[in-house]
């Protein structure tokens, strides 16, 4: 089963739109893409989380596995995103044991929504 | 296909807690509850969306739909919440036109999840 790592390209982190450039939420995007993708996961680009007051955003489903959306995110962050998706993507039902999570994903979860039945 | 309503009955949205009296949380669930559920779904009681910030938080998920979380909720807002859910249950992939949300929906969304994939 394959875990997706959605990343909103349209997350302005309370940063002034400059023409021309990548706004906050395509860097990280591009950040994440440009490092290797753990197995099992596939790092998909969205268009806007609904979580534009606490961007940049991701958000973390598979199938019969809790969701997850984590915010305030910035380019730094892209290796623990990573690490964090990783185990996510190697857990049965979503529910990484909390010493497991970076602490991006433990201080900075913005929701989690239960598995969709089959 | 049903949709389901996740109510986190955790929630304590910034309340003392106070002994023998339920949280926030579970009284809008009871509300809701009370309420006639509108066709196609279901209202789930939930311990923790992990929105605990944003509370009292609830979740609209369903298979094949963008998935929503809302937050800063109260009793008072069972009957929103209840038309705004209804709209989603009878939506084809869970994007709701804009108009047709309840100003709850629109101005208290915490986070949106794409579809999963069958």
């Amino acid at each position: 089963m394959n875990a997706k790592l959605f990343v909103c390209t349209t997350c302005r982190a309370g940063e002034p739109v400059v023409e021309g450039q990548p706004v906050a939420g395509t860097r990280l995007y591009d950040t994440l893409k440009a490092a290797p993708t753990p197995h099992g996961l596939t790092v998909t680009p969205v268009e806007c989380l609904s979580a534009c007051s606490n961007g940049c955003a991701v958000a973390l489903s598979a199938p019969g596995r809790w969701s997850y959306v984590y915010g305030r995110l910035a380019e730094s962050d892209a290796p623990d995103i990573l690490t964090g998706a990783a185990a996510y993507a190697a857990s049965a039902d979503g529910l990484v044991p909390w010493r497991e999570r970076p602490a991006i994903f433990r201080k900075q979860s913005l929701a989690r929504i239960p598995p969709q039945e089959p």
